[in-house]
């Protein structure tokens, strides 16, 4: 049986802790319930980082890594009905089935129906579809979108308004949803609440966002490189605290400042002492904490257990809860109705072939995304 | 100015570690915004037992213990309008002010209106209504129940109804109504659910009472005493596990058996890995774990933070979330009802004088609820 391939750019990942490389790739057409989509725009996040770093568990190589794309469908596979060619998609890296029992429970976003292959690196047949000199490179979180052409299942695709720039929008495949998300569909903050939010990376600025639309009365934002608050302060933050200004622990100061406490905080950092700064800071009776950061491997969170039985809840949230299908297009249209802006997160713009420098640029904190434009 | 007083027969700790001590002590007249109370019934808590033995850190002697009763009232304070004389009430050690900032948010029933006096032993004045032989004993989580006459702040007495019998609601004043908020008002388990208790005393057995009434279509019952399974099952459990029978830990073997975890589980114990345990034996996506169990002083818990991000929810409860004046009454009302049983919890009555054998009996694990009838 024979297939047929497209050409296309990418930036390998030939091995971990090496620069990308710029190739020429071969990519498969996709098979049944697969989709072929031309990326015209790609954020370059810190999970990518981590990845090509080594330190994640899950990484495999040679691959090609990028999950924060847009792009346009440019060939469906058979039985594909939810997506046309010229469609424009933003790829998903937690797909929406609407069959498995997570998807079916209402619950929750973490539809589990391909997790197994795509945590390989694979198509849900369980091979790749992408190629150099005959030899095989895997996928990445089921989107690899530092390729120019890249194939997802048609359940890992949200299609959004055309009207949108990609070069954008892209930024809702992950970072501004999961900040915004974490506070909208995982907290449900409430109007006149009370916020705390922890590091102002990209995921921290979207909590931001998130929190000024959903109206708090106060959003504290948190960080040790006070060069982060003016971006912040722009997005809504009220108070600005750097912990190094102080002798006891952060969550003592913001409960002091709060008289009790916030009633929402979110860690988006990754550090397992800052989780519990996070929850401690939150208000007895009520106060909800929501983990966002992703810990190193084999970390541990601690807490008196008191804290729970005195009201405060400890949650956390993958991809805002966003269900990428359903409800990621319905964010892209709060974009357009001009209900928040995502250029605030773009410092920087470049072609594939410069993609290092962008990490380089990150590992400095330097900028808060780079779009990478095809 | 002089003060009145009434003799009463209590059971007095004169100092942790010993046996309680039969006396006649004088109880000074309700103040302002005070009721006396002639209390009727009494349960003996596990909570008792944990301060007598000293290990309580907040424990206050001499004092007059007991938190679990029934009563009459025998004469009201100046001011006070919501109880009068002959009314049947249940004394609450979580009060309900309606003006604090916790009962004004709705949220939690953890009022704090006289938090700090309570917490000292004293009555919200800061002196305390006890007396023998004209030198102070102090109050017990503002009840004192183990004493025939007792005086609280009105804001701690729930009024119930009068044809229910003072020997068995009295129950509802703690154990009970811990067990079967957890399930009905913190986790608001619904039909249908999958749910794991942990722990089978009085509260774990409420618990699964709480769970029957929800009409959870699974209701898994945890004990390393194998004793305890009969009566679990007499109220609703369809599934019994014993740990010691396994040499994986018991979440895995819970995960397994219910094809990914339960919906909600419940720690009715306090033992800090049982906690943890708890937490990972909920189902990713949704699963809630809440903690009823009061764990010893310093202790903490611990999980990987992935177990959040993934889904899971870990929370806490207090009284069953249940606000004690405007909420325990309709408690009573189910009781009254037939919605459930509180004679299954009650293996032994006895009179005040006997009340060191209440105390051997919990210690040996012989009893589930002992009351003490005045």
């Amino acid at each position: 049986m024979s297939q047929e391939f497209i050409k296309s750019k990418a930036a390998v990942a030939w091995e971990a802790g090496k620069p990308l490389s710029i190739e020429e790739v071969d990519v498969m057409l996709p098979k049944a319930g697969e989709v072929l989509v031309r990326i015209t725009a790609t954020g370059v996040c810190h999970t990518d980082a981590f990845t090509l770093s080594g330190d994640d568990p899950e990484g495999v190589f040679p691959s090609i890594l990028g999950h924060e794309g847009g792009g346009i469908v440019e060939q469906v596979g058979e039985g594909v009905t939810s997506v046309e060619v010229g469609d424009h998609v933003i790829p998903l890296y937690t797909p929406e089935c609407g069959e498995c029992k997570f998807c079916l429970s209402g619950k929750t976003n973490l539809c589990q129906k391909i997790r197994e292959t795509q945590g390989k690196g694979l198509m849900p047949d369980g091979t790749t579809r992408f190629y150099k000199d005959g030899k095989p490179i895997y996928h990445y979180m089921g989107c690899s979108t530092f390729s120019e052409y890249t194939v997802l299942p048609e359940i890992s695709l949200a299609k959004v308004n055309k009207e949108a720039p990609l070069e954008e929008v892209c930024l809702l495949g992950c970072g501004v949803t999961t900040g915004m998300g974490a506070v909208m569909n995982t907290a449900k903050v409430e109007e006149g609440a009370t916020v705390a939010i922890f590091g102002l990376g990209g995921i921290g600025l979207s909590a931001i966002i998130g929190a000024t639309m959903a109206k708090a009365s106060r959003i504290i934002a948190i960080d040790i490189n006070e060069s982060k608050f003016d971006l912040a302060k722009k997005l809504g933050a009220t108070d600005f605290i750097n912990p190094k200004d102080y002798d006891k622990p952060i969550q003592e100061v913001i409960v002091e400042l709060t008289d009790g406490g916030v009633d929402y905080s979110f860690e988006c950092v990754g550090n397992v002492n800052l989780m519990r700064s996070a929850l401690e800071c939150c208000h007895k009776g009520w106060g909800e904490s929501i983990i966002i950061g992703v810990a190193g491997a084999g970390q541990e969170i601690s807490t008196r257990p008191f804290q729970l039985v005195t009201g405060r809840v400890w949650k956390g949230s993958a991809f805002g809860g966003v269900k990428g299908r359903s409800e990621l297009p319905e964010y892209v249209e709060r974009y357009m109705k001009g209900e928040f802006k995502l250029n605030d997160f773009i410092t920087h713009t470049m072609k594939l072939e410069d993609i290092n420098e962008a990490f380089d640029l990150m590992h400095e904190g330097k900028s808060i995304r780079t779009v990478i434009h095809y």
